[in-house]
């Protein structure tokens, strides 16, 4: 595309506002792209983003409170959606059938039937929905994989990662925030916030691009700390102090996939800890392991036999490893900047038209694990099968991808070996 | 008992040779004691360490090949079980027929029979087996144990361990060692050796005490390390490099308890990696994980927020709650005191003739995990029901326990609430 791109975002809550500022108006300065609409359901969300783009120095965007109408905004070619997580899907599904390139904020889903519905809407309309799962970017789990796809870490067996990130003032302030963890924590109870760490794993795994992940089983201990730590902030008496959480404090999940990995996802955000996304990977070769940031590799015994090596050896590694993306990559956004690099990549893939590094497959494949992770504690850790979106594409795709980063092009040699 | 306690040991390759020399026989200058028989179905095993018996000066014991004669053995009182897993149980139950105080060494079990077997045989014969699980022992297990029980990490609800320790070389020149992991790893899949992680865990859970671990799922990766390092160090062509092992290099496991924790485990034996037993205890005052050495309380703002005081925060911690049957204690066996520990509980036991600290329903507990952990990988991480083997004594336990460390009087008031 070499028009300007005229964009739209939808929501404007605390995620919507960071990107917007810190990522997408700097961006319309570097590229030919323009923000013409912005949207909220809270009128005074969408009017001060508005100011704020035109205080900036950017024309002021035209304001929508109904996502509907934001996306038959004239002229509009994308829409970023940074709403509640229960909206995602079908705010996706209706901007895709406008025609429109569209990209989500990560969150998981409510249904199969929400994935297979985005999955559809792509193969009838042609649109890609692309999952802005930063994290894909971040500069440790690159350095991992370049690491990986340089041959040190041997052949992956096993995979682990976490949000783990003490939520309980974010998730009892939810009221007053307008924000959607609240109810969530208040009436489910499941892995409501997989992709963080499972994004950069599956790219890790060739997931849909050589590989998939065929089975899932998810379990949730008991559900203590919310309802004491809001009898402790706000009184046994208060209407949160009485409140019944259904979401388990910590929610663990295992997949498995057809190349025989496993992968342990844990959701840990109730609780005091520190910040950590858990980035654990185990190859025939070398181990990383995000917690305590040590790193081995096999017979180097520079690494194996130093004491010193162990917990805590893993920043140099970081450092020698690191991504071409990020070599000159200035952090700019709030968070370090991944953001900065998936909202560039989606902006990438618009231009040169092809689908995106994380696709439509990728989103209903990443986001169904919520809605599975309902499904298996519900029945007491029970195995649910993990659907193939693709339909057989993830061995043997051949749609063109913007591909610096995830080799998403390798799918090929292999899906040449089955096809006759 | 006041008269000397005579005692066997059966199974004298590295761990009953090193249980013998470094804590056994030392043991007999401080206590009324003394190792009257020694076997093993190698001979020279046996009489080598009859040998290093009487070099240390001792009288001579008497050896054996066939341990259904050693536990005829005149006089004998006792026996210490350290042979190859698959036999334990066997031994354990015969010994417990000839009416001897025994206890066993580490290991799971083959099938959920044997470990009904064993509960039978004690509940028959009143005479129990204690599973000699050092890390029950541990410094750093005991000093989380401590903090936990004056109330400093809250309710707990969810813990993590362990068995993290590259094996290749001792699996891999089993033939040679004649030892028995070889022919478990080229034959079985599952949680092979779960009870130095779970039995902390269980002590700080009251499993058998109060609650108990009621559903379990198990999970393998692909099994590629070894054969990848048997064809490394032994070529393609060797035997070791065309044996197709069975055990998966990575088993997670999956555990729920009556009263809501959950527990995750993990087998973590055929990769390159540095020693841990991953210890993880998340309470909803405070947490503890062993990887990272990491440890936070809720609200106390010395470890909250001085960054410093993240990964590698926890010696100071560990050292000031040191449990104060370590206060005292000299290290000085192979495994920094523990193994000196479980055994002189399992003597004080016999010698005040009471049920050890770790009875026949907590071996039978930690052991099923095993077998429990081989059905499920069998049948795709399955539930499966873990049994009571109390059968109701968990919650209205009254046998008088050895109970200096673990709390095990603590059931009862809980049963005089559910006692009519």
């Amino acid at each position: 595309m070499d028009k300007t791109i005229n964009i739209a975002v939808i929501g404007l809550g605390g995620r919507g506002r960071s990107l917007l500022k810190c990522v997408i108006l700097p961006l319309c300065k570097e590229e030919n792209l323009c923000v013409t609409a912005l949207c909220d359901i809270y009128e005074d969300r969408a009017a001060s983003a508005a100011k704020k783009t035109e205080e900036l120095g950017f024309s002021r965007p035209a304001t929508y409170t109904d996502y509907k109408e934001a996306i038959k905004h004239p002229g509009l070619d994308a829409v970023i959606i940074a709403s509640a997580w229960e909206s995602h899907i079908e705010i996706a599904i209706a901007a895709m059938k406008q025609g429109l390139y569209t990209a989500m904020e990560v969150g998981g889903a409510y249904s199969l039937e929400d994935c297979w519905q985005l999955v559809h809407t792509y193969e009838e309309t042609g649109r890609h929905c692309m999952l802005l799962e930063n994290c894909c970017y971040g500069n440790e789990e690159l350095a991992i994989l370049n690491m990986y796809r340089q041959g040190l870490l041997g052949d992956i067996v096993h995979c682990a990662g976490g949000y783990m990130h003490d939520l309980r003032g974010e998730i009892l302030n939810g009221k007053g925030d307008r924000h959607y963890r609240l109810r969530n924590y208040i009436n489910r109870n499941c892995e409501n916030y997989p992709t963080h760490e499972l994004g950069p794993i599956a790219k890790l795994l060739d997931i849909n691009n050589g590989n998939r992940i065929v089975t899932l089983n998810s379990f949730a201990s008991a559900s203590k700390s919310l309802h004491e730590t809001a009898v402790r902030d706000f009184g046994a008496n208060s209407p949160l102090g009485q409140v019944e959480f259904k979401q388990g404090d910590i929610v663990t999940t295992v997949l498995k996939c057809q190349k025989g990995q496993t992968i342990v996802l844990t959701l840990d955000t109730t609780l005091h800890r520190n910040y950590s996304r858990g980035f654990t990977v185990r190859g025939t070769k070398g181990a990383y392991f995000e917690d305590g940031r040590y790193f081995c590799i096999d017979d180097v015994s520079d690494y194996k036999f130093n004491p010193d090596k162990f917990w805590g050896n893993a920043d140099e590694v970081i450092e020698e490893f690191k991504h071409d993306i990020w070599k000159n990559h200035t952090a700019c956004d709030d968070h370090g900047g991944m953001d900065w690099l998936v909202i560039s990549a989606f902006i990438e893939s618009i231009k040169r038209d092809v689908r995106p590094p994380i696709d439509t497959y990728d989103a209903a494949t990443y986001m169904c694990i919520t809605a599975l992770s309902e499904q298996s504690i519900t029945l007491g850790g029970a195995t649910v099968f993990v659907p193939d979106f693709t339909r057989s594409k993830w061995y043997r795709r051949n749609d063109i991808a913007v591909d610096t980063v995830f080799n998403l092009d390798k799918a090929e040699p292999f899906a040449d070996l089955y096809q006759y």
